[in-house]
């Protein structure tokens, strides 16, 4: 890598700017010789970011940064690379930028570390069924002549719809806790893979049949898009848990809320048809469903800008991106726009 | 192994025959030729144990099993083998048995995985802090405005007293969630093995001090009951969470209930001092603290059975056992007296 490299934070939100970056961040910039920028929005107006872009080797964005097309980028005469501080990039980059030869990396991988924990231990609380013997922080009273009411993973059938970036982490942090069988529908799923990782794959209809816990983490894609109907639900065992870290809209959400209102199924959700969650929510206060604020992958935010950081080395270095998109994983991955909010 | 060989359950109660004694186990009692036989407690009178002895060649002890002593042994013409179908022996085996040549096994490592699988579920609930946002099944609701009091495990220090059964399970469960540190304080805990683990050595004081959470998971030997007093629990940061699955009686009572009482310190219990718990025990309905009814180790009681069955066959056939107690180890094991109940 020759010389400074000039470094732009692609969003006004100070807020956002404060919990990103850290001193961990402005440490490792300084000693990859990178120059950071940032650029403030005040009384609710944005920089003109086209014209800041002017000068600067690479940009970070994040959640509500502008849309990166040929507008934005009609100045950016040095601008080589992107690191997207957040998940999905499917709402900041566009065909326009990788027309223009821009490249572009994503600190997802930190996040779906951090998602695959949160499915962890929404795997252990379905599988040992806290909630009918623990005290639970004061909002609930420990039951003693429940105890035996405990149940036992090694005894259960885990099934995982989907095997991306989440997925394959889950399994890997799943498997030393030895569930009976992990049943995985993906298209993408290399057998071996899965088996390496303890799993076998199957068909959305078996693991949904056969799982004790059923956890949605397929892309959203068109076809998935409500793809969990009343149908699908039906053929759940009674008592089942559903857990979602992914997308609300995978499943249907009259088929999804009757299921639970019914008490027929538990579930255990950190995602919403409507976020934030309303009040009158029907699935606020079921005793059988476990709500999280969407915050499944919050944990290690700060670990994003180093992340992108790193990316942004190997890239000035000639090497590889570990996160790199290209244009045909972008054309194939979630469309935020089906997934709401 | 030459012939079929006679096997006794050791335990009167048909309550607990039925948990212990599933399919799995009779089936694989047949498969290696065991012929096993079972006595009933009637009115509250036991059996005529050391009479009922004679003539088998194995036994299966669990709780409340009569103790194994020369008494009872009197008649045990051809037993050459126990095996304890839960946790630690030291309330059923004695010198006396080993004096009579008796070998013994127990089924601890199969409940060692489950308190360990425990553990890592409490660890991350600490880590998580759901308590500050969580609808938990009902009893309390979801807090979209706290969603950000999220914390992330791969920021923090995790300490674990003891290294054992329990611990090293617990590491090798942990180690794929990446803490940041993990310290151990224990005589037995070789630093390579604890490395291998992803954790460093520590004294106890060391791990009080750093840990944002704290496992108590040492042995209850004279030296450790009540090791946790006032001094060392003033040593705890602010909010840090105590975890015990071990013994309630590591901390002493007082300075434990007043700490936690304080608010000060958080804690996720599974032991207690008295069991059950009373309805009017200080720590009943705090906000800082989660309780399960000392059912950590429980999942799992339906393959105590099959394992002890596995360790007579390794036995008869000549081999080692995998969890065969020798004296030495007797000796040095937890005295159950001190632990209570």
């Amino acid at each position: 890598m020759k010389g400074v490299k000039r470094i732009l934070f692609l969003n006004g939100s100070t807020r956002l700017r404060d919990t990103l970056w850290r001193r961990a961040a402005f440490e490792k910039a300084e000693a990859y010789g990178f120059q950071v920028e940032f650029r403030s929005s005040s009384e609710g107006r944005e920089p003109d970011w086209a014209s800041e872009l002017s000068g600067f080797d690479a940009a970070v964005s994040s959640w509500d940064s502008p849309k990166v097309d040929a507008a934005l980028l009609r100045y950016a005469d040095g601008l080589k690379v992107l690191g997207h501080a957040a998940g999905s990039i499917a709402d900041v980059f566009t065909e326009e930028a990788y027309a223009k030869g821009l490249r572009v990396a994503t600190a997802n991988p930190v996040m779906a570390e951090s998602v695959a924990e949160w499915s962890l231990m929404a795997t252990l609380l379905a599988a040992r069924g806290l909630q009918r013997y623990a005290g639970f922080f004061g909002a609930s009273k420990m039951r003693w002549d429940a105890r035996e009411r405990v149940r036992d993973i090694r005894a259960m059938t885990i099934g995982v719809w989907g095997f991306g970036d989440i997925s394959s982490r889950f399994l890997k942090m799943l498997a030393p806790l030895k569930p009976r069988r992990v049943l995985v529908c993906s298209r993408h799923g290399d057998p071996a893979a899965l088996k390496s990782l303890g799993a076998e794959p199957a068909s959305l209809e078996e693991l949904l049949a056969e799982g004790d816990v059923v956890h949605l983490l397929a892309g959203m894609t068109r076809e998935n898009f409500g793809r969990i109907g009343a149908k699908e639900l039906a053929l759940m065992k009674d008592g089942a848990t559903l857990v979602n870290s992914g997308r609300a809209r995978l499943a249907d959400e009259k088929a999804f809320v009757d299921a639970l209102v019914s008490g027929r199924l538990d579930a255990i959700l950190d995602v919403f048809y409507k976020e934030p969650m309303p009040e009158d929510s029907p699935l606020n206060g079921l005793p059988n469903v476990l709500l999280t604020p969407h915050n499944a992958g919050m944990p290690g935010r700060e670990l994003y800008v180093p992340f992108i950081l790193d990316e942004f080395k190997r890239f000035f270095d000639g090497g590889p991106m570990e996160s790199e998109i290209s244009l045909r994983r972008y054309r194939t991955m979630t469309v935020e726009s089906l997934a709401g909010a």
